[in-house]
């Protein structure tokens, strides 16, 4: 099994990391989640990884690169599930720097993500997207 | 990594099974997830097989195990994401039998447990369930 596999829920992904993150499989994971981004135009994605006991910098500017690359795409990532330990790690690293935007628990990043983006049922007028 | 993360989402917890089953994993995750399922009042339990490319006879019983434990604590067990050649193999190892719920993907396990469900906003008087 050389992939992590990306469930789709409504307007968002949804990727749990489990296993430890090598060089091919986090390039592996970048490639399939920007695709997965544009053909399921998805508006968010969602990082769980609870199951981490401790984060590399590696691992960190994985997790930065692949918020900066959704963003581009015009999708919010939301990491969630850090553990303590792992969140003292990012902020030693300054990895805290990164900018990615994190929650609690899934649920919590799922609320996050429909708050911030505040999906309509129907757009017809497209207005200007406001800074 | 030894423990599979369950992640809730609203009513229902999600499982996202990426790794080779062993024996001990396998009971691992029976006994967090019946436990969540108390804990968390959870109503329904998505089990995501997508990253799995073949099923044996005892991921098979596991999931039927699951679904069974998880109906007596009063939640539905949905198993989605399964691929075509799983689905030929449970069927030939005679697990169809085992009265799993099954659905495309993690989308539409989500709408039929809400639809199966049918989880009202508050419920004030308990009627007896019929069958």
């Amino acid at each position: 099994m050389d992939t992590i596999p990306i469930l789709r829920m409504g307007h968002f992904l949804l990727v749990t990391i489990q296993v430890d993150m090598h060089d091919r499989l986090a390039m592996r994971l970048q490639d399939d989640l920007t695709e997965r981004v544009v053909k399921d135009r998805a508006k968010g994605v969602l990082i769980d990884i609870s199951a981490l006991e401790m984060v590399d910098s590696f691992i960190g500017r994985m997790l930065g690169n692949i918020a900066a690359m959704t963003q581009v795409l015009g999708a919010e990532t939301v990491v969630t599930g850090m553990r303590p330990a792992v969140a003292i790690t990012i902020v030693e690293l300054g990895l805290s720097q990164l900018n990615i935007l994190t929650a609690l628990n899934v649920d919590k990043g799922l609320a996050m993500l429909t708050s911030r983006l505040e999906i309509p049922a129907e757009v017809n007028n497209h207005e200007p997207h406001q800074k």
